[in-house]
Formats: structure tokens, C-alpha cells, sequence
């Protein structure tokens, strides 16, 4: 590149955002990214590291070398910095700590502890605190002083002379309050504030009900441990419904999901032991059905209503389960509500159970024209709708309540598992009748 | 209530936030909600409309009563009040409209006309604009002046003499400058706008990526029409994540989902039309399965494979499905992408159906002894799986190329048809073969 052009370039990398250098970065090809990142100040790379996930993250470190790391991981969001720092081997981790600020490093350590899925594993120091004695004309002072550092901000923190949270004061107060106003007198007091425990979907729900741009992170004494911003409450949220698919698909659980760029080996090998596991539970379903063979030698037309019963029995199961699924992430489950929950779906089960019922009844006379058969295809799908519906909701319920990772309730096995069971009743049924068929 | 409990009361409420005052309202006994609805000031039953469902904004619009309601509607963000007044009789919502303020009333007619699901549905003109040659102090002038209209704001919007948007300038940098700077030196001139019409998910992306907490909204000619923030995007990706579990599991889609609180006949009229369109389909699979009878009377033990072919072939369809699903609501599908996540799903259906196809042929003759009903077996599990594993992934992708409501390839529906063709596959295959078996 000429001298100009690299001006020219640089002028532009000035206005672009962090979103902007991530994209850049990911559609360069392989041996102009080296380069491009020689082009970066520090603060562009560290702007630029956060927007991207872990093994490009781990590749730009290595392109940026050992000597140079140490100044653009001091201006990364130390949330961000502490999940990258977990990845890497102990060594690593110990030469990059020791070459940064003691502060910050010592921070960052701090922020390792704590479980990544509460408030204290999403919570960065990056903001600015005040003492309520201060004036406003202090208050803005400190913002200069710290105003690189507290890029993103829009409020300010007071504290008393213990550190404790006593009350916030956004940037739109400190424009409208006099210079000599007192913090205290212009303050909002009744701060909300999240535990450094509380569970990171928790906290996105206290953001996303109030309306915040960001909440103050306290330990039980009321310190100020930390703040969580909006934009990474929507990663949360994004994260969470992400988890919900993977609930109903049997997709792989955890930060492992598939996407369009998964390899065929990996998604592959992500899909397998759950097909593996429905594949086993299948057999089943058909060693049951073998125990039944006289039954069903005897009358062929059994088989015809097979994939219906077990299919109908599946896919009411799989709308209880996404209710539910869905539900436990934004609605609280106290014993009253759990109570109603149940009977409600109970009523539905039997409501979709009668109607559906009766309509294959009807259906199965016209085709086949024996009573008794419609009446055993009959009862077997209004048993099993009902079941079925239960079985999507008190599953998952239970697990959830049993704190059994609630991945395990997917959607697929669950329609295996009523699978199995809708066909034992029905097969069932048959042979109780079988004189009458 | 006496006199100085009621002043006490005035004082809490002082310090509520909007979503304090929807979930006391929502928690209070029938009898008492009118009685609530009457201490509390225009401002705060404002703020608490916007925080409720749609059915209670129009019961506590009631209690308020219509002498006092245009006073409560002025002071409401107008996206919230644009869709407030739609669900209005024409006659109410022109009582309304009449009754406002004369610029506010036309700005929601305007908001009104756009398609709910843009840029132009979610904003509000809740923002405070400023003129490129003022200086800071008349910036922070017009601030104060427009103090308790913009009140959730962090930035301040630039227009030159012809409305076009030149620029954004945040409180941060009105506090960081001179009061006697020029705005147009201290504003940020690469401002990212969306444009009216964009759809509302690529809003969300756009506010997602680049960690804004507002994005101006602009028309063909970059004037600034409104403004959408970041807790409004919030709602939409909430809403995207729900209709994505909707499609997984046929509970209805739109707007009425089924929560925990829907009634027994709601979350049954809600679930049934899927499910009697599955019953339907179920019985194709049924008659598919009788023209095979002469097949099926002679091996019966084909009938104990039944359940595990159409079970496996339906939980790769619902894996594909899901993937597709949560793909296309993040990532961008142009023709390269497109034929790699083709073939890559082919491949996968080529992995997983190998080695599952190969495991229940081992399986089969260990069980039943015949090479033939074994190799049959395993067949037709290799094929369903590669077929119902690409259908899984080209029914959504044709659906959405075809610009047909995704919520029709919902989870059972890939389900049951799977069931259908991959029954066919079986049985054809045993037929086949029918006097080796």
C-alpha cells in the first residue's frame, strides 16, 4: 500500500464501529488478516476482539503477538477479557495477568470466580463511580478524568463513605442540575440492583422489565461490585431462546449448537447420541409391539392407525413441551400456579382428546366399517391425547423441579417416549377386545 | 384510606418504576383497581398503560375515564399509542385522536400507517433534535426545555437547515465539551440509520451488533422521521425467539401464543386446527400402509420396525428444521451459502444414516434372524434418514424462498409427513423384497 492510500485507510478505520472491524475481519481472506490487524491501534483491536467469537479471538491474539496483547486486552470489557483468559492454557493465562495492570488484572482474576451464567460472570468494571458529597461540577470533572475509560455510559454510580450503592445519577442530570448542586440532592435513591449471585437470565429480565441501559451488581452489604450493560442482557436473551430450540430439536446443548457454518463432521457427531438414543427407545416401541403379535396377525387393519396414535400423541406432547419450555423462562412457578398449570392442561388434553376422538371414530367406521374397531382407535386416541399433553408438561416440570438439566426433556424424546406408551395402550385396548374385532 | 396514608402512598409511588406500578395494578383484586387508577397522576398511568397487555390497557382506560384519558394518551410513547388505538372502534380512536394535542395526534395518524413490523411500526418521536450550528450551551438549552418529553434518552439528534440527519451527540460528549463549542465539531458524523421501512428483526440486528441503545429512523432522503430504542428491540427479539418455538411445535402462531395463564378453551381452539391437520395426515399414512396389507399379513414382525423408522425420520426432520429455523433469523442466505448447507445436510444424512442404518441391521438379525427383514430395515433407515434429514432443511428454505408464513413448516408437520413418505419407503422396500423375507 502507498503512504496515501494507508491514510486515507486509516481516516476511515476511525469512523467505523466495532461491529464494522468484526465484519471486515471475518471476509478478509486468510493472508491479508495478519495485516489488516497491523493496521489496528489498540483500542480498534480490543473493540474489534470483543465482537468476535472465541477461535477468532484466539487467532487475532496470535497475529497480534505476545509483546502487544497485553495493552489490547487492558482495553477489552473485562467480562469479555475473563471468558477469553478461560480459554486459554494456565500458562498463558498467567503470562497475560502478570503483564497487565495490577488493577485491572487483579479484577479480571476477581471475575474468573464467579459462575459466567449470574450476574457476576457478565458484569464489567468499566464505569464511573461518584461520592454523594460531591458536587456536580466534581462529578463531570471525574467523567473527563475517566472518560475514555467509561466509553459507553450513561449514568454514573454514587457511593457513601462505606462504598456502598446509595443512589445513580445519569448524564441528563448532570446536564440539567447546576454546577454547585450537590450529588445527593439531584440523585435517583431508590437504585435497583441485582445480587453478584443472581442468575444471568434474571438479571436480562430486570433489564428488559425496567427499561434499563444498565444495572448496578452488588454483593449482600450493598458494595458495588460491578455494573451489566444492555447489549450484553441481549446476548442473554439471545443465548436463551437458542437453548429453548435446542430443548425441542435434541440439537446439542450448551454453547455446542449447530449453525449454517457447523462442518458435517461436527454436526454430525452433535446429532448422533440423541438418534442413537431415540433409535434404542424406538426398539423398544417395537419389542412391545412384538408381544402383541397374535393381536395383530389376527386383525392386519390395527397397523393402519398406528402412525396416526403415536404420531398425535408425539405432536400434542411437543406443543405442551414448548409451552412449558417457554413459560419456566419468563414466568415464576409458585406451587399454586404449578397446580393450575397441570389441571389446565388435564382440561385440554381432554378437550383435544374427546374431538379428536370422536372424529377418528367416525372416520374408522366409515373406512372400515367395524364398531368395535372404531371404538378401540377411538378411546386409544382420547387416552392418549390426554396422557400425552400431561406427559409434555409434567416431564419437563419435573425435571426442572428435580434440577435435572432440563436439556434432557427434549422434544423428540419426549414424542418417543409417548410413542412407546401410546401404542401399549392401544395395542392394549386391541387385545382386551380382540374377540369383538 | 386516610389522609396521611394517602399521602404516604402518593410518596411511594413517587419512586416506582413503570413495570412497579403494571405488576401492582395486575396483583390488586378487581374491586380495588379503580380505586388505584384514580391516585395515581397522568404521567405515572401513562407509563404503567405501556407496561400492560393489551386487554387491561383498555380496562384501565375505562376506569380513567374519557375526560381524562387524552391527557393520560398525550403522554405516552406513540408507538405504544399507535397500537393502543388500533384495536379501538373507529369511532373511539377518532374521539382520541381529536381530543390531542394537534402535532402529537398527527404524528400518531402517521405512525399508524406504517406496517406494524417496521422500523416505522416500533418508533417513536419521543427524541430531541438539534440544528448543526448550535453551540453546546444552546444544545443543553433545548435539552432543558424538552426535559420531561425526552426523558429516556442518551442522545441528542443533528439536522442541517433541509431536516437531514448530519449527526449524533451524546450527553456524555455535551458534558465532556465547552459550552461555547459548536455542536457540528463535536458531533459524530457516520451515524448508522435504518430506514422506515426496514423490517423490525433487521432493526433488532442492527441495534444488536452494534450495542446502540437507539437507532435513528430516517426516509428515502435521510430526513429523520423517529427514533427506535433499545428497549423496544428487546420486545422484538423476545417476540422472534417465541415465534420461532411456535413453528417448532404448532401452538399457534402470531400474537396469541398459549401462556400459562390461557384458558382451557383458548389453549385448546389454539392447538386443535394442528392437530386435526395432523389427524388428517396421519390417516394419508394409515391408507398409504393398507395397500400394503398383502405385504404386511405375510411378515407381521414388519410392523415391530414401524415406530422407530417414522420416529428417527422425524427427529433428523425436526433437527434440520430447528437449525434452519434459528438460522434464518441471524444469519444472511445468498445462493453460496445456500447450496452449502444443502450439501452439507446431505452429508450429514449420509453420516447419520450410515452408521444408524448399519447398527439396527445388526440389531434386526440378532432379534429376528432373517438377512432379508435385517437389510430391509437397514435400507430404508439409511434412506428415510438422508431424505428426511434434507427435508427437514428444504421445506422451511423453499417455504421462505417462496415468501409463504414459515409457521407453516412447523415442527409436527415435518414430523408426520416424514412419517408418511418414510413409511412408503419401508414398506415399497419390503415389498420389494417380499419373497425373500
Amino acid at each position: 500500500l502507498e503512504q496515501s492510500k494507508l491514510k486515507e485507510l486509516h481516516a476511515l478505520l476511525g469512523e467505523l464501529q466495532p461491529f464494522d472491524f468484526a465484519e471486515i475481519y471475518e471476509l478478509l481472506p486468510a493472508p491479508s488478516k495478519p495485516k489488516f490487524v497491523l493496521q489496528l491501534d489498540s483500542r480498534q483491536l480490543a473493540m474489534m476482539i470483543q465482537e468476535l467469537d472465541l477461535e477468532l479471538q484466539m487467532e487475532v491474539l496470535h497475529y497480534i503477538g505476545f509483546e502487544r496483547s497485553p495493552d489490547v486486552l487492558d482495553r477489552m470489557d473485562n467480562d469479555d477479557l475473563a471468558d477469553l483468559l478461560k480459554e486459554l492454557s494456565f500458562k498463558e493465562m498467567e503470562a497475560f495477568l502478570s503483564s497487565m495492570q495490577k488493577e485491572e488484572s487483579e479484577y479480571v482474576q476477581h471475575l474468573m470466580k464467579y459462575d459466567p451464567e449470574t450476574a457476576g460472570g457478565i458484569m464489567t468494571n468499566r464505569f464511573v463511580w461518584i461520592r454523594n458529597h460531591y458536587t456536580v461540577r466534581e462529578a463531570v470533572d471525574k467523567l473527563k478524568a475517566f472518560a475514555a475509560y467509561a466509553e459507553n455510559l450513561f449514568y454514573m454510580y454514587v457511593l457513601d463513605e462505606n462504598k456502598v450503592l446509595v443512589g445513580v445519577v445519569s448524564y441528563r442530570d448532570l446536564l440539567l442540575a447546576h454546577l454547585d448542586d450537590r450529588i445527593d440532592e439531584i440523585m435517583y435513591r431508590r437504585v435497583i440492583s441485582v445480587h453478584v449471585d443472581t442468575d444471568q437470565e434474571e438479571v436480562a429480565r430486570t433489564i428488559e422489565r425496567y427499561n434499563f441501559i444498565s444495572v448496578p451488581v452488588v454483593d449482600s452489604d450493598k458494595h458495588l461490585l460491578g455494573i451489566v450493560t444492555v447489549d450484553d442482557v441481549i446476548d442473554v436473551i439471545v443465548h436463551e431462546a437458542a437453548e429453548d430450540i435446542q430443548k425441542l430439536s435434541a440439537t446439542g446443548a450448551g454453547k455446542k449448537g449447530i449453525d449454517f457454518q457447523t462442518s458435517v463432521i461436527s454436526a454430525s457427531a452433535r446429532r448422533l447420541p440423541w438418534l442413537l438414543l431415540l433409535l434404542l427407545l424406538g426398539m423398544l416401541s417395537g419389542s412391545m409391539i412384538a408381544r402383541f403379535e397374535e393381536t395383530l396377525e389376527r386383525v392386519v387393519a390395527l397397523t393402519f392407525f398406528m402412525p396416526m396414535i403415536a404420531g398425535m400423541t408425539g405432536n400434542t406432547g411437543t406443543q405442551s413441551l414448548a409451552i412449558v419450555i417457554r413459560g419456566l423462562g419468563t414466568e415464576r412457578l409458585h406451587k399454586g400456579a404449578l397446580i393450575r398449570l397441570i389441571s389446565r392442561d388435564f382440561g385440554v388434553g381432554l378437550v383435544l382428546g374427546l374431538i379428536c376422538g370422536i372424529l377418528i371414530g367416525i372416520i374408522a367406521y366409515i373406512w372400515q366399517g367395524s364398531v368395535m374397531l372404531s371404538f378401540v382407535v377411538s378411546l386409544s386416541l382420547l387416552l392418549t391425547l390426554v396422557i400425552g399433553t400431561l406427559a409434555g408438561t409434567l416431564i419437563p416440570l419435573l425435571l426442572y423441579k428435580l434440577k435435572i438439566d432440563p436439556a434432557i426433556a427434549s422434544g423428540p424424546l419426549i414424542t418417543t417416549l409417548n410413542d412407546l406408551f401410546s401404542l401399549f395402550v392401544y395395542f392394549g385396548l386391541a387385545t382386551l377386545f380382540i374377540n369383538q374385532l
